[in-house]
């Protein structure tokens, strides 16, 4: 049976609070023992990555606590009640089920009628068929030609994830030569989005996705229209060149505008949704199935990792364990996510949803307040740009930012050059490996303006490359975390009230029921 | 006389420190008084924006406040000194002049026994010569044919300033007719990053401009390597594809390797180089230097009124004035930059750079730490998209979070959708108003999940158009407002000590001359 109780309730969490800071990183990450220390204080993931943590404010004692406050806060039951079909979304009263889209960890969850797992699986392979047929030319447009280019039409969830994962694979995809069709994503209702993306594209050859799960989503059904009446001028027939992935409830799934339609469901929100048909529609046509189901195998592949219920055989669950030492004990409001690879450059504004729409909330899920904050800030750029950007402040700004560093031996090209001794890839890899040391040990100097304070905390999860597998295991990783770090908050990670506000209010605008500041604020866009 | 103190000794700090969190945005800004607000709290800025600051926690009382502390921080006067030439970067011994790219504020400048504003003027000129005889075709590649394409290699300063620029006018331009030539950017020293964007370049028609002020920074030096194979892979003369912007003084200055080189100097810190030759030489190429001067002339115009002593005409000032009350007084440690226009998509990336590079610093200008915070973490993505992402946790997390949103009344593209009764624009200008009203007054409600405390600040900036002097004027008000700060906290916002220790370890790991923790983490690598 399980308790859901508040952080600050539980013994463990007590004890690790009285801990206060008491690891020095440039003391512990010193010579040999910082050397022990980094071939110690790491964890194997799926996908041939491993999450190194020696550079984070930790040892033995303080693992230990963290050990016993995931048992006392019964994280791996939490998880088990939650793959096993438990209604954990009480806000909204809805199981919580993207996990299923890549792997069957507990027992058959019947929802509405049906086997979970079967209906994701049998839209799976409804979108691989369908795929196929457009690869192979059976499925065309109207002059029986072969479409080369598909556009998902999407925002928030149905964007960020599929967009990150797509730029992640692209170059992977066209080296390894499986690049099937470009991929494009439109999605702000900012009408500059889509006259900007449309240009890139030759209509006529191109398939777009709308993707809405409740098939009302303003920007989405607006930007449809965008592209439905460029279609028109175009004189080509939208219903031969648009596909809906939205759930069988709404108002788009009987619609016959559509060449097809492909199926997901409440118990999927949106951040979590690359893994069902909103991420694999798009990437299946992009990269081909196989690739796509290389991507589920490895998420679920890490999901199964976040099923043990020791912390220090779980990467997802420590990292979300060690983050909420860092943001409650330690007081740290801001994570910074740092890919060493250009490839991720848009992995850490996913992250950024993901995270702050899971975690940003200020009661538990019964509706009280707590005493303690939640959810952090996210926000990152790929290394080494950031190096020559914003890891000042980093460095010797007055605030600790904790970091969370990614990295791969090998580039996805292989193309590389030798300058000074040393490849491209190589001096990318010296340089993460640099900033980890630097970042906790610092360096004095006479110069105050030269000082470095150091005993500013970092892990890094390191691949062999990134590949389909290690992708899908990276996304699931952060996904698991940010569960584990609402089960340690005891929120509800997977509702998302907070957005509801602007669109009432909006809604005003629009319909010019409005007063007060409203009205002048609205009135200074002549609406 | 300049009187450098630390915020903290000034009466008028601690006259605005002792009013604590005095204003309840959910009551100031309801009714008749919140419409009251938002018709007086404003100040024009150029370029025919507007700075809007109802919503930010400000009042008569507070704004007499902070005009005083701008008085007794010497605030303008500190800035004329700036722009008369004195050695304002104390720590390298520099002048700070990049306001002279783009207009003379003051008295001449000579430095290097030049008049730097007829040297900045000299290189515009040169650029606008240059770009003149490739959009005419008498400077072609070695076929004789013309370029179509201009690929900037840089990284940091000379990435992402310019990158947003261009981002931010590439429809404009297109619209307009002036687009020249299409403008890409490799920064990354991951291999991938140079290899993706070659994929899409034709290189017969394409110019490189290599871009570092030292000649020495790695990253670039490596991607030009890596273009340059490229470039004779191909069979062609790199000499006649590549140009440097670089300083006099520098190793490429004088190398027979290139086409041409433009100029810039010590005077110009990277972050603010996007007005010198670093931003000009790929937007005059890419839009036409008649383009590119009017985007200096927005610039020139702001800075202007930031000359102004009053902050309450200086847009500027008051908003350096106000984000100090919030990070110093109110304790908010991030702001969110949210701009509703999806052209200034990397604007953000841009101003997390100028912002935490330049304030990211623990001691004051003498080398004293001091006992206040400095340099806020900067982050943002544009919307509507953010709103179906982070919104969340800025609505309903447990921190607060201050906010910068832009908008515009007006599409760069002109073209629209009416769906359900309004165009896109109208929307998109509806949701920015709506957000910023849920943010200031919150909302309750029965169930504790969908409560909305309100009490988050916002201020906005509204245009008519993003065009080249609105750009340009927005870009120069955060240039300037990030001064403002620093002089605020009487820290050196013109050095950036706090990038060096990296490089240097990342050098010894790729000589091969580690211990301890790096040595283990470079051998993770297998380095």
């Amino acid at each position: 049976m399980i308790a859901w109780k508040n952080l600050d309730t539980l013994d463990a969490y007590q004890a690790l609070a009285a801990t206060k800071d008491s690891v020095r990183l440039a003391e512990v990450m010193a010579g040999e023992s910082g050397a022990a220390r980094v071939r110690k204080y790491s964890v194997p993931m799926a996908g041939g990555l491993t999450y190194h943590y020696a550079a984070k404010k930790v040892d033995d004692s303080i693992l230990e606590k963290l050990t016993a406050l995931a048992k006392e806060a019964q994280l791996a039951q939490k998880f088990e009640e939650l793959y096993n079909g438990a209604v954990i979304n009480l806000t909204e009263n809805r199981h919580v089920l993207h996990h299923l889209t890549r792997g069957q960890l507990g027992k058959p969850v019947i929802a509405d009628g049906v086997d979970k797992r079967e209906f994701y699986k049998g839209e799976q392979a409804k979108i691989a068929a369908f795929a196929k047929k457009v690869h192979d030319g059976e499925i065309t447009n109207e002059k029986g030609e072969k479409f080369n280019t598909v556009v998902q039409i999407g925002i928030g969830g149905s964007d960020l994830g599929p967009r990150a994962i797509y730029l992640s694979l692209e170059n992977w995809a066209i080296t390894h030569d499986t690049l099937k069709m470009q991929a494009k994503f439109i999605s702000n209702v900012d009408p500059d989005d889509p006259v900007g993306v449309l240009r890139t594209v030759d209509l006529a050859h191109a398939l777009f996705i709308v993707v809405s799960k409740s098939g009302t989503t303003l920007e989405t059904l607006t930007n449809e229209s965008f592209v439905k009446d460029a279609l028109g001028k175009a004189g080509l027939d939208s219903s031969r060149h648009m596909l809906a992935v939205t759930s069988e409830t709404s108002p788009m799934a009987g619609n016959r505008g559509y060449l097809a339609a492909f199926f997901m469901d409440d118990y999927i929100g949106g951040r979590y949704s690359t893994a069902s048909a909103v991420g694999g529609a798009v990437l299946s046509l992009a990269f081909g199935p196989d690739i796509f189901a290389r991507f589920l195998d490895g998420m679920a592949a890490e999901d199964r990792l976040a099923a043990l219920a020791d912390p220090m055989k779980n990467p997802d669950m420590l990292d979300a364990l060690i983050s909420v030492y860092e943001r409650n004990v330690l007081g740290y409001p801001v994570t910074a996510l740092l890919p060493y690879s250009q490839a991720l450059s848009r992995f850490p504004a996913h992250l950024q949803q993901a995270s702050m729409e899971s975690n940003g909330k200020s009661v538990n899920r019964f509706g009280e307040r707590m005493n303690y904050s939640t959810g952090e800030v996210i926000f990152g750029e790929p290394g080494t740009n950031g190096q020559h950007s914003f890891f000042q402040l980093l460095h010797q700004g007055t605030d600790i930012v904790p970091l969370q560093f990614i990295g791969f031996r090998k580039s996805q090209n292989g193309k590389d050059v030798e300058v000074k001794g040393s490849s491209s890839q190589t001096k990318l890899c010296a340089n993460v490996a640099a900033q980890m040391v630097a970042f906790a040990c610092g360096k004095d100097d006479e110069n105050p303006a030269k000082r470095f304070a150091g005993e500013r905390p970092s892990s890094i999860i390191i691949g062999e490359m990134l590949t389909p597998e290690s992708c899908g295991a990276l996304l699931a990783h952060y996904e698991n975390k940010f569960m584990f770090q609402g089960f340690l908050w005891n929120i509800n990670s997977f509702d998302q009230e907070g957005v509801q506000l602007g669109k009432v209010l909006a809604n005003r605008v629009l319909d010019h029921n409005t007063d007060g500041a409203l009205k002048e604020f609205a009135g200074l866009f002549g609406i």
